[in-house]
């Protein structure tokens, strides 16, 4: 592996853990608009930022789920309820920051996602299935467990649509040999994708 | 293998397919009825066509989901969704066809989810109970994403009944040695009752 | 082993199954209230007594869940829906041992789902949440389909607290090297805080 993949490689890492906890907050304030108390708060927290991740890893049958294996991934996730709880998130730049992570994190989880189904020798088509699944399938969880239209539903499917389409860039680039290139070229369209479906779905 | 059975076996992977067809088309006329857009559409069409099979195949955990590992079932699914998006469906007789598609299915995919279910080496009643929830599964899920009562709760569970019945009959005369008959018969009870339960229910 | 473990073993087993068919007569109960059929009844109590198993099963990925393959979690459920379904569960006295049960159960249902993903080869922390998930699991995926605000989230909160401690407290005990003594406070705390939840909760 070149020096261009190892760095490309930590920023996916980083990029995929900003964005487990950044959904882990999202959830958290999603509990509470919906008054939970803490356990609510750390339970909508992991199915944000988890669970996208868990159904991937569940219909792969490749193993338990990275989630689980990997201690990074749940103490994020109990970090961000933690935040989520003391920290009020009323100021215009917190809540940007979170917005700009989780916008990062859509084509992110979605090139993971594809790129895992690729590698577990499924085809395209699946590929891009399961990338949407990873990037949309926590928030859909954590909105139906509250009762809420999904909101990859709910006024803006720019967002699912932006999954989509990081997890075909990611697809094509992969097959072509360029994995490396792929998950930059997802990663940035998903984030543009999704700040101007916030700014203007 | 006889002739008889190869005869089924062909008629039992086309009234499958055709009825992952005809659901899919289904979750995209109530993508329509929700106002979604074409992602919408295209999620629900995927699982209200694939959804009882991928919690089966998940639950039995003999690898990768068949609605992954083969192509002809993302396939039609999304061609379903396509389908549904530029065709209205208001005529009489579009709508009927795809009752009566949908009414084979449940009966079809009731005896393939008994079938795996025995062949994977569990016992007559976790195959009864397989085959209901690969009947009803996609259904049920794309219900409670709208949030809908699921239509298997809702008013008309004679459609659940099916289901069961089917199932029944299928563990049975595979348990008699008889896996070819059980399949026609789980078909045709599948389809009769459903039917009935459209009309009647 | 020892006697004393024996003994202990023999409880867990009995409580654990207990639970399933007090969790079943609840689910049941859930379907009189929603006015269902008997397919609804059966349906909704093979999620109330079996969701949390079949859900923690599902993500360790060990084969296929218990609930499939010993036939004393289906055949429970079953009966706890016809019990639901003749009985009508009005007198003060048959609703108390019910809610006992329940009690009993979800201090049960943590400690096996901690022991089983530790047994998994996961970490501390994978092993509280899959014990709460198995604890709270079956009830939450109930209350979604008859689109209910979960109980976990819903004015009683101190249910999935109750989980949690008894989670913690099997994990610890068991790294400790007493796993049988983390049952056992596992359970009898669960039942006192659950009780507690609902009396003053």
């Amino acid at each position: 592996m070149d020096a261009t993949a190892e760095t490309v490689n930590q920023i996916i890492r980083f990029v995929d853990l900003a964005g487990v906890l950044a959904n882990a907050i999202l959830g958290g304030i999603a509990a509470r608009s919906a008054r939970l108390d803490i356990v609510g708060f750390v339970i909508l927290a992991v199915m944000s930022g988890l669970g996208g991740g868990l159904i991937r890893d569940t219909l792969l049958q490749q193993g338990p789920p990275v989630a689980l294996t990997d201690p990074a991934y749940l103490g994020l996730a109990i970090t961000g309820a933690m935040i989520a709880f003391f920290v009020p998130f009323r100021g215009i730049w917190s809540l940007r920051s979170l917005i700009l992570m989780d916008a990062l994190a859509v084509g992110c989880w979605a090139a993971v996602g594809a790129q895992k189904t690729l590698e577990a020798g499924l085809g395209w088509l699946p590929a891009i299935v399961m990338g949407i699944i990873t990037a949309v399938g926590g928030g859909a969880v954590r909105d139906v467990m509250l009762l809420h239209v999904p909101r990859i539903f709910g006024g803006n499917t720019l967002y699912a649509t932006s999954a989509l389409v990081s997890s075909v860039e990611m697809v094509v680039l992969s097959k072509l040999g360029m994995p490396t290139l792929g998950s930059a070229v997802a990663m940035a369209s998903g984030a543009v994708l999704s700040l101007l479906a916030r700014r203007y779905g």
